[in-house]
This record gives C-alpha cells, sequence and structure tokens, in this order.
C-alpha cells in the first residue's frame, strides 16, 4: 500500500465485515480522505478482491484486505459491520486483538422477518453487550447506524443523515466524530454508550419509514443546535 | 366555549397535564387550529385559570378547563403530557373514561437525575405500559416526545422538528398525524407501537445534545423521504 501525502491523522481502519454495502461505502469515504484503511473479512480472499475494487476506483493502493482477525490486529481503531446474528461471535473472536483499542460498533441489533420494528436486545444494545464482551480495556464506541449505504456509493454525495455518536470515553468519541466528518457527514456527541439504546433501535424505525414512504435512503438529522 | 367557524374535524381533545409548557403550546396550536380543546389537570382550577389565559391570548373562548377525570370524559382523543412519575397513577384513575377512544401518550421515561441517559422501563416503553394497562379497547398512539416546549410558545413559527407517530391501529395513527400537521409539523407514521422504544429513547438523547451544544431546542428530522 502507498504512502499518502498527507494523512490526516496516523490510524489505521479496519473495517470488519468491510465487503458488505455499508462497510465498503464507509472504507472508500476514509481511505479517499487519507486514512489507511483494511478491510477485513472472515474470508481473506474476498477481503483482497473487495480492496482492489475500492483501490481500482480509487486510483491508488489505499485499501487493504485481510481476514477479520489479522484486520483487526494491524489497526488501531476497528469498525465493527456485521449483521447482529454474527456479532457475538465476531467480538469473542476478536476479543484478544481489541484489547487497549477504540471500537466502533455499527450493528443495528434486528430480529429478521421483523426488521422494522424495534426488539431490544438482552444487554439492552448491541453497543452495549459488545463492551460487556470485550470489558474495559476495549473503549467501545457507537455510530455510523443511520448511515443508508445507498448514500455511500458516490464519493461526491453529501449524506444529509448526521451520525450519532455515543460512548464512555470522551477521547474515543472525539475521534469517531472525526470520522464522521472526514466521510462527508456531521458526527455529534449524543452522549455515554447507554444512549446506544436510542441510537440503535432507531435503525428499525428508518427501515419502517423506507418502507412506508417508498424511499431507500431515511436519514436522521438534529435540529436547533449550532454545530457543524 | 364559543363554537368555532370551521372545525376541521369533529374531535375534542383533552390534554392531561395541560397544564405544563408542553401540553399547553400543543392546546394552543391545536385550539387556534379550530379543534375543541379542554385542559386537564389534577387542580381543576388550576386548569380553569391555564385555559383562561390561552384564550386571552387567542382572543376568543377556545379552551376549557377541567380536571382530569372530566376532561377525559368530554373528550375522544385524550393526549398524556405528565412526568413519568406520574404515567401509571394518572392511566389507572382514566381506565374507565378512556375506554373506546385514543390516547396519545407524549410521555418519556425519565429517571431523574439520570435524564440525558436512555432508561428503558419495566414495559420496555410508556406507551407499550399504557397500552398494557389501558387494555385492548383503547388505541394507544405514542408521538410528540421530541417537540421542545420552547418552539411551541410563537403560534407563527415553524417547527423544525418531525413528529414520528407509533401506534398499532391505522385511523389512530392518520389522526395523528393529522394533529401533528395541526400544530405546524409534519407528522409521519414511524411504524407500530413497539417502535416507541425508539421514539421515546431519543428523548434523552436530545436532552444531552441541549447541554452539550448548549441549545434549547435540538429536534429531529428525517430526510431522505418524499413527504410532506
Amino acid at each position: 500500500m502507498s504512502e499518502q501525502e498527507n494523512p490526516p491523522i496516523l490510524i489505521t481502519i479496519a473495517v470488519i465485515g468491510g465487503t458488505g454495502k455499508e462497510g465498503s461505502g464507509l472504507s472508500r469515504r476514509w481511505a479517499s480522505s487519507g486514512y489507511r484503511v483494511i478491510i477485513g473479512s472472515r474470508d481473506a480472499a474476498h477481503a483482497k478482491q473487495q480492496a482492489q475494487m475500492l483501490n481500482t476506483e480509487l486510483g491508488a493502493e489505499y485499501v487493504l484486505g485481510m481476514d477479520n482477525l489479522s484486520a483487526a490486529r494491524e489497526a488501531n481503531l476497528i469498525v465493527l459491520s456485521v449483521p447482529y446474528s454474527a456479532h457475538k461471535v465476531t467480538l469473542d473472536t476478536l476479543h484478544g486483538v481489541l484489547q487497549g483499542k477504540i471500537l466502533v460498533d455499527v450493528t443495528v441489533p434486528l430480529v429478521p422477518p421483523q426488521i422494522r420494528t424495534v426488539t431490544i436486545p438482552k444487554g439492552k444494545a448491541a453497543g452495549l453487550e459488545a463492551q460487556a464482551i470485550l470489558g474495559p480495556n476495549v473503549r467501545v464506541v457507537s455510530a455510523f447506524q443511520h448511515i443508508s449505504a445507498s448514500h455511500l456509493k458516490d464519493d461526491d454525495e453529501h449524506v444529509a443523515s448526521d451520525v450519532l455518536v455515543c460512548g464512555d470515553d470522551t477521547d474515543a468519541k472525539t475521534q469517531v466524530i472525526q470520522l464522521a466528518q472526514a466521510a462527508g457527514m456531521r458526527g455529534l456527541d449524543a452522549g455515554p454508550l447507554a444512549n446506544a439504546v436510542a441510537i440503535e433501535s432507531m435503525g428499525p424505525v428508518l427501515l419502517y419509514l423506507n418502507m412506508r414512504y417508498k424511499s431507500k435512503g431515511a436519514g436522521i438529522v438534529i435540529t436547533g443546535i449550532d454545530q457543524t
């Protein structure tokens, strides 16, 4: 992977489940903003293939592909973008290599087929479950649940959706707010990790609104605050 | 109370807890849109006083004040705007007179002093608890939790916040969406009553955002859908 001219910050981001639409869209935006990005997948070959596709689109070798464990090992900030059914098993696998790092949990605890109805998971929120699984040495931040992959395809598209960022560590939240900005969105500090309950459960509501009003990209914007 | 020239619909709305800022602001907007509005309070004299104040502002005798039980008895649609600590006891009191009617639950289950952190109540959401208390003959709709009272003071102010409306009865949701429009806001069908978990739990998040970004009126607008 070639060095970029002006990396904004010395962060390597691993996107676990980065071959999915959402993870892939975020990866491309971060890579084109100068972050070093590693796409992780259970299948290393699939991850390499996806990384190559993004590099072709970006016109440079910005993105690497690896198996999930290697990707998480190489990164300081790990974004978890997997279906809820794979949430616990993935975190159990990555437990060791995540210690001392930041985990950004993008997971919405959808329970198919009722994906448009809020279901509260056992641990109240996927983000809280991640913190419980990983222990206190991992700084878990909950964010990016409301960003429709359909908006991330075009790098120039302004995404009319805020990124609500919850977590118990202020520095980690600040880094994730910067990641949101790097991906073309406004990041807002939305409180402690306990507030992930609200952020995650708005996921099914947006899916319902998409169905109800025949849309693909319903998003949330916070009004009434003076923050860009 | 004088008849209005063009009542938009033959609905009498009772606002239980209507002497509070939120209930009072909604009452004034509905009254000035032509709805018959009754302000309810535990203290009938207080309710009458508040109704008189609104009538003076509105320049006509649009609003009545009564004790909560009488207000709910007179109305076909009852809006519950009380602190969560008074939620159950108020519903127990009104149980009989609410049968066959629509209850619009505005309650956010805040647990002071941690009002900026999401707390999930025993029944998952105040709206779901209301439905469980009242039984199947009351159509419970959850709405209006995100409307800052500060925006309702001025009748002409456009409120930059959508009203997300959850409920299990489509006709009742439609009526509440019309109420939102009558009060100057966009009402959106946000799914079944189970989705009240998301809608209510965004309440503490908005309070957190207000504190964090020194605002008084953070609100939520849904983007990406074509619906006015």
